[in-house]
């Protein structure tokens, strides 16, 4: 499929402080259409990562100099292992060498680490700069690239270090997605099928009927599959900017899943994997409190089982992974607070009882 | 003079985005009252230096133990030169070895340098934690706490990598002056000073007059001359938080203030010091453009030479002098932006041309 600025498909966020659109579609990034209307500096940076950047980053830089007098690249090492203050001072040093100012607009091109700390870089860098998301996995196209949280990692928490910081715009080029190894195309997909469970029973069903064209990546599935998941995040980050409260539900898997992160040592599992695998953990936790039919919990186990998401977690030991977990970001007063389904398309945050906790992850381990 | 929470000064600020009072007083921080009406989670954790907290620490500790369950402290070694991630990154260790959360309130005492490095960090914790300023340097009483602006250095330029982030509170007691060292004291004097020429003709006027006063601590005139200064401060923050015009007049002194620390290393100078001699050049620079009588330049640098400020710079010659500017915040796509006087009590910003400024910067070196 062809495609452009002009044709491609808009989701506009409102985020209270800030209002920007996510654009959708095919050949965006070599379009200087799609960068149109953009903060103008002289100087434009390109934050990528080794992988990345060979694959994407002339393409982007070319476009970009329609608009700018000047576009350099930093190349970051690729991975979650490197998300951290070194890999961020990298940027830093980029940024004051090249003698950029204030007006420097940054495009964060890459996953969810590099868009994480683009925007990080961006929010601290003199103050503040503006900077573009172009997310080019499929899990940044769905969330960590909507939303303004950015991040870095410490080795006592996964990011634990970061802002509420907004892009000025979201570029999600499809074709990214095709130099996307297979496996972390899926891992993408864990969030995508996220959003059914917390907020749209419908979409879950849409999954259902359309995991195979999805994981065959084809181009409509695809562009309703992120318009879908951008819609319904940016609903929800409306509301709810700075995680006062209903932002939480889109952490559905993610308690469990950051245990295992962190447990393992970053970059052994996907972000996407490890939330998938939380997501089992969190449906079996709320069947367990009475909350959730069975039979609903093992629909939404048979989608992660059918994209190829792992549903048992590492045989951390339920201590450990409850002591993971009360160093989230989401724990108040050391109490643990777990997204629980009410039903699929409703989701609640609540505490639980260490106990059942426990239990569920006994059960949802490799030896357990 | 004795003086608690409910007889204090009250300056209001009014940033468009928050809102905080300013107290100014005898002994308030030993006094719970200081400390009521504040965000309340179970911790506190006040962040301070190995200069500083041996001499109030126990003091702020106590009255905050009124309030919070539990309440921790931080030292951070002392010092300009220790205004980078390595001592920061003390703060988040602590934070998450206390397995502190997202209500834990972050309380800075010290001068400009923790203030500074603390509400960054609270910034940045969890992307966002509440933090009160407790000033106890002149300097940081009259200006660094004033603000919301946080920030550290790093080895290409001062203050490079921050936030503008508010404070809940910001609590000047004037006890704290006591234990200043003088050469600490006027430093401070240098910012307090500033505010006559940026905006106010009258205030200059008065601390003509009550220097002497001043210098020997008088509580009165501290007391007047803090007011004004943060009331002066917080009327041109309120119209400018995220300094976009109006906000840089603030910067009075600080373009050459800032070369002059850089090119000497972080710490050799003070900064109020800096500041100082910063401002004779910004006056010299203002009548070699023609826009303020010589007698009016002589005027500041006569107040400035009373009170004990060095008019001048080291001698690094003024091609570095230029070089140094160019990586100032303040410079847009290369060009130095200064702050210079129209008459006294009116600033304006604007660039300058090279020559012009080169030979008001060997005039006024050591060597010059």
């Amino acid at each position: 499929m062809a495609g452009s600025a002009d044709s491609c498909v808009r989701v506009p966020v409102d985020t209270g402080t800030s209002r920007y659109e996510i654009l959708i579609g095919r050949s965006l990034l070599g379009d200087p259409a799609s960068w149109e209307g953009l903060p103008r500096g002289r100087h434009a940076v390109i934050v990528s990562n080794t992988t990345v950047a060979p694959l994407w980053g002339a393409a982007l830089r070319e476009a970009l100099q329609a608009h700018y007098t000047r576009v350099t690249v930093v190349e970051l090492p690729d991975g979650e292992a490197h998300k951290d203050w070194p890999a961020l001072s990298r940027i830093f040093d980029h940024l004051l060498t090249a003698g950029c100012d204030r007006k420097t607009v940054l495009f964060a091109l890459g996953g969810g680490v590099v868009g994480d700390m683009t925007g990080f870089a961006a929010g601290c860098y003199m103050r503040g700069v503006p900077f573009v998301q172009v997310p080019t996995t499929l899990l940044a196209q769905v969330d960590s690239s909507v939303g303004g949280k950015t991040a870095i990692n410490h080795p006592l928490g996964k990011n634990m270090i970061g802002l509420f910081y907004q892009p000025r715009r979201v570029v999600c080029d499809l074709d990214t997605l095709s130099t996307l190894p297979r496996r972390e195309y899926v891992a993408g997909l864990a969030e995508v099928i996220k959003y059914g469970p917390i907020a749209d029973a419908g979409f879950l069903a849409w999954l259902e009927d359309h995991l195979d064209e999805l994981l065959a990546r084809d181009d409509a599935a695809l562009t309703h599959a992120i318009r879908r998941s951008c819609e319904i995040k940016a609903q929800v980050v409306g509301e709810d900017e700075r995680e006062a409260g209903l932002r939480a539900i889109l952490n559905f898997g993610h308690t469990f899943g950051h245990a295992i992160e962190t447990g393992l040592g970053y970059g052994e599992w996907l972000h996407g994997e490890a939330v998938g695998c939380g997501m089992a953990m969190a449906a079996d936790l709320s069947v367990e409190l009475g909350m959730l039919p069975p039979e609903d919990a093992r629909r939404l186990h048979r989608l992660l089982s059918r994209a190829g998401l792992p549903l048992r977690g590492p045989a951390l030991g339920a201590a450990r992974y409850l002591e993971l977990m009360g160093h989230d970001k989401k724990s108040e007063a050391g109490q643990i607070r777990f997204v629980l389904l009410r039903r699929l398309g409703d989701a609640v945050v609540m505490p639980a009882d260490d106990a059942v906790v426990s239990r569920v992850v006994e059960r949802r381990s490799v030896d357990g």
